[in-house]
């Protein structure tokens, strides 16, 4: 297994485009999580994947995993159970100056429930070149953190790469929680990415600009990689986008890219499926760099968590912009 | 104000027409929940309603509260929260043989951490003239039992009639609970509305047919008015559909309608609202009987919880069958 | 030309199936009228075909010139006018005990400001075969009525065949003025296509069954043909629907057919169509009975007003009933 | 009372985002029309709030009825009527260089049967704060207009605050019709809301820019406070709007918003609402502009002439732009 | 591998229930084809299962064998290539007297293209337990027959049980070259699936009943087994449905079930399914007739292909019938 | 007859807007096709119109030739066929950095199988003022080549008209082969459109700029007239957009119009039938500019190839830029 990805299972229910939750006529629902949006993209990128979770035994339960099937990543080492619902999120899709909103509803869900052991992790990781975690399970309830830890921890000793997005949510703990819990793993992490905000919120850091920040990160926490995305733009429907890797010392800025807003939700997990499909193969980090922007740059064009283009799409965007329509 | 029904708001979500749960494409919502429904249709035919609950302060909280005040009813004294869900529910409508299906997501939901004195019981019930609760919010939590055992208390000190549809719900509590709860609670009732089946589940209760069962649960509980629905058919899409009523030792029988079944949810409710919109202005309840029995055979008829019938529409129902398509 | 239709074009809205109007979430455009459904349902059957009407000169009213076009149907003598609206009429779709209903919004329309000159009806009827009016026409407006009356009195003036529908529409006008302006009518109509319950309303005639209605029918006012729909069953999902036609003292009466009923608007003017597609080319009454009874029969598949059947359907139909799925 | 406005009630049907009328697959109903607008923007921005109208007793009237239930919005005192059709209008959206477009078919509506003492004015405006017209309801009839002149001066009889906005609609009367009837009334206006467009074409006075304006309108008609409203931007999905507020001779000009469009119909609406429902409370008119051009401001990213936010929106954009998702 | 099963993979479009291709407003995509259909149906009833078949390496393509994936059939064995399009297939659903109608556009799809050394049947069959075909592989081109030939030879030689299904399609073949390639394969089946018609159809065999029907081919042919399905009722929306096996000269005869239908598509693939996995874990044959029938009757209520039940869904109709909404 | 436009007829399939086709859930249908997109729109336009082509004769032939006759194109000239299929072509809708991308799926089609004799070209351009053609017709089939060639031919010798637009199409044939054959049939024609991509690639020429591009053609090929449109921008959903013509030595040069975009499908289509349109009643070429440049700005905000605006449409947005929503 080239990657193993570790986290909860969602199902997202959005109003048809720009009404508002309260307003709604229909919910269309798409399966996401950010770890599992990582591993969908990797797999559509190549990548041999798998995604560990634990998941009710319900329709809503199986819509999740069927999905991630779907992707060609591999399931079966998810853990099923009879308790704890679904978790949900509701998704609203702004227009400036109005936000994109999420509203969760994912407490007391089955993956809140999980227990470190629920998963056998040596078998789990078995093979497997590289672990992906997110801030988010350790946000999930103090048992979810248990088995983060558990799984970081079994990776490092078989030499499995342990890839963490710091992905802080403000809406499921606290800064000063955060702090702790997300601090003390960072030290762990072999690829770390981020954003200027994240960072500033769980670790305390800022800096002039991303690359000072990237410097900063990797001297203190002595990750091999540090990834930086950056966002710009102050509209709803148009943004900026950028990344930039810092490893042994050297930065390496990528392209800008213009975008246009269909769903950015996900984009930040598009970036690491793509960081980790261009580098792990040949461990080019420049290709993982290339990789990651485009197959984010490109996710905000789809609806839904999960970026359907794959590596044809990525190389064809690389290649330079098609004019016009292609026919 | 004529009726005012306690109990929880639920947001129903349905895939198109007979797609199951795991392959659903779209939800579309509907506002539901049995006395929400009875409030709902008691309005539309003409009493004035006022429905308390609990809700969390969501969109999708608000949504509820919204629906209700569309059909009129008054929704003032509901208790607003800033914790707990918004109750759900997946109904999946079958075809013979398989059968229409509900799953619950509605656990620590915000109506399910009511309190007794959530709800100022003395002032939502002044003036009223019939309260209505079901065998639903007994179910939900021990302290919505109590709840509802205090609504009924003070609704009996106000003179205010208890209308009870019994509402056995096998997927939220065992039946040695529902029984001794239930059981508890039967004495207190003005009107009280079942089915065989679940009086049989809830009381223990088995009779020859409707009209024993009438006859029985009139001499051992006292209720004044003792309404008993019955269902017959075996697929899925039609049924024929009819209900007696039994007061004072006499016993009515109503007419027996074929139905076409769009979506039979909230049946029992609207024959409930149908019951009280036509017994409790001029104390008839023939015209009760008839009134249950119609609006409920026209709800069958209607895709959500909800009836959006009224009197007009009844009334035409009870003048005989009208020819083909009306123009 | 072998049939020239004159009568109002409508545009239906429907919701969803089986949502009633108040709770309609989107409503679906039909274009139909019955002479325009008639008209194309002539035309998808082979025979060339006319319809003139009046217009107003927007969207809506293109939409329904368009309509009329996509199936092959000449246009080019409607009337056009910039004032005046576009007939509405919106369709509730029933389940028994509830039944599909009709609610108008047809007043004030471009046609009901017809004057009977505003069309060149010499030149309309010129070289055609056979002119299609209904009962509807003349209650749109007085004027409407002249407009009739002088295109039946043009027709018959150039030996062009008149076939009438009687349509009695109860929402339109009261039975007293129906039967004193259609009652006139009657006597220069050569096909008269009628029911039993319309000819007891408008020409004040009943008798004990369909066959003795035709022979009086062709008694009182000579029409050459007489053509009899009946429609038996008492739910709204599902009919059983025939025909018989009497001609020249002889009766011949169609096969019964059950249908399942998707919509059953515009099957009577399915029958008129199949009946003259049959009939006109080589005057073969049993022809034109088995297309009429087959035409419309099909058509309560279809939704909206039209029949998007055509003649190697009813062929297929007439040659037997085809096994399950044809694949 | 709050406020109590007064005027008609339409359905907008709009196809789906883009397509043109005559090319309508499906039409989404909303409910709207300018002073219901104002009614429910402001009832969910916490006035109590009152709208009276006259409407016809069909599922389409009780459709608007309903969606001002909705919103909390009091509607006992409407008028009903048998006779007389609902309003409707349809609605195109455009993109650049194809402007969104309105077609009213609104002519013989309930509404525009209104007769002026079909409402019971005393009463109506009993204890109301303040009474809301607009420029519309006396372009709709001779009636209407006899029915708004009642309506302020039985405000003023009473104390009421009348506010009006212009809204001049070229589609149902001429300029010289507008300007007689509508500059009779401003003179009665304590809170007049316009553009620098509907007051050249109104009230016949241009001035070199919006301050210029306001000033000029405060001098010549005495208005207690004057609101201008003002849209730059050449394209159709996107504008930069605001607007400025001048009363006792001091003029405030708020904050200029970039929006990206879904659907500006209603965003006039929503600044009145916003402006009343932010000076009303405390007569502060700085909160007024600030609610006022906020709340009009979100209204262009939801679909429909209703702006479904609330006063925790308005806050949280008054606090200034939230960066990407909030999750 | 439990199953392995080899065909051509289709995207089914539907237009809007009821609606006619030539009317259709949107198409609904629906992946399936026979073999598929059994696939998907066999997986989700426990058996590990492949597909194996050719298909182009296109977005439909992808969207077919994700399909697949999605289930849990394994699809590594699929041969990929660049030319040759996907086999569409256009269903428009009936109405009594239309019947529900299948119009192929599957000519010149990559699967015709298949070349029977595409596919390397040691390795695809290795370790498998039953290989399933149907008559339809053959009928799409020569060298498809060839490949399924090969497939059976194969198994054969590798001790793999042989299930087909006959499947006669009119559309694809004649009778003729249906009987010669189709009549020489059956002897090297070792379950057969079949109807009357088919057997009549293919096989030139009729027989009194289908108990005749069974004996005949078991003694004929020497199958291991003999399944014949069976479909009365003339209705489109209403079967009776069953079948029976025969096997060793004993013959078991199913239940019976009423189905309503909303998609009958796949209800023999359903059957396949069913009785290969009631069957293959214990070889005990009652178990899987009954698995076949309940499998196949609960797929009638299922729009498109596939089938989404499950063996709990099977288990609780052999409990038998339930009792309403189940909640 | 203005104009006969000569090619093949597509049906259009896009997913809801921005979904791939890998994920889509639902298709919308568009009737389509160059040449039959310049003959709707020029009919919506006022020319008299015919397109002729070859379709299968099942429904969704029917459809593409019922799509024509709904916007007024005579299309009794078709040449129909039992055997071939009709052409698809599947549209994905880009957001930037994605383009809009079309699939095909159009080989094997019924027009691909056109030999030149299928239609009697004398009688087909009998009194034509004008033969539109397009480089797409050759490059379907050398046969289909051979038609074009014959029409052109035809076309010169009834002194009728050439336009053609040199719609160069990569998917369907390579440089060499459309340099070949287009390369011989421009001297042949008397209104070529083009754009600078296309001219490079398909006659090998390249200009400094649009005006000398326009020289050159007119230089090299003697062509009447020629026009060359122009995009510019380097986003997917904006673009500006303006062309040129050059005729006797002398240039014209359009406005330039910023363009918000829905759909460019069909833009150049919309240019040729505004050119035409405006040009050939009165053979003003300025007028023929303006009208095509307006005509296809428009085109870019209506989903689907054709453009359903009119010449009111165009003359309004001549007349200037119009303020707002038109009401």
């Amino acid at each position: 297994m080239d990657l193993v990805a570790f986290g909860e299972g969602l199902i997202q229910l959005t109003p048809d485009r720009n009404q508002r939750l309260e307003q709604a006529g229909a919910f269309v629902p798409h399966v996401g999580g950010a770890e599992l949006n990582v591993a969908v993209g990797a797999s559509r990128l190549g990548l041999k994947t798998a995604w560990v979770s634990k998941l009710s035994d319900t329709p809503l339960g199986r819509m999740i995993r069927n999905k991630a099937r779907e992707h060609g990543v591999e399931t079966k080492d998810i853990c099923w159970t009879d308790s704890g619902r679904t978790g949900l999120y509701f998704l609203e899709l702004g227009a400036t100056p109005r936000n994109t909103s999420v509203m969760y509803d994912r407490s007391h869900s089955a993956f809140s429930t999980i227990r470190k052991n629920d998963l056998d992790w040596d078998a789990v990781l078995s093979g497997a070149k590289c672990l992906l975690i997110t801030g988010i399970t350790p946000a999930v309830s103090p048992e979810a953190a248990d088995a983060a830890r558990l799984a970081i921890q079994t990776a490092r000793q078989k030499g499995c790469l342990v890839c963490m997005d710091l992905n802080y949510r403000a809406k499921l703990w606290s800064v000063a929680r955060a702090r702790q819990t997300l601090g003390a793993m960072v030290p762990d992490v072999d690829i770390l990415v981020t954003t200027a905000g994240d960072t500033e919120t769980v670790l305390g850091i800022t800096a002039a600009n991303d690359e000072r920040l990237a410097e900063d990160l990797e001297q203190r926490y002595g990750c091999g990689i540090v990834a930086v995305t950056h966002r710009e733009g102050s509209t709803v429907w148009k943004n900026r986008w950028s990344a930039l890797v810092r490893s042994g010392g050297v930065t390496m800025k990528s392209r800008v890219y213009e975008v246009d807003i269909v769903d950015q939700v996900g984009r930040g997990d598009a970036f690491v499926a793509g960081l980790l499909a261009g580098y792990l193969p040949g461990k080019d980090l420049g290709r993982g760099l290339d990789y990651g922007v485009a197959f984010s740059a490109l996710k905000h064009s789809i609806p839904g968590d999960l970026n359907w283009c794959d590596a044809a799409d990525v190389e064809r965007l690389l290649a330079g912009p098609a004019p016009g329509v292609s026919r």
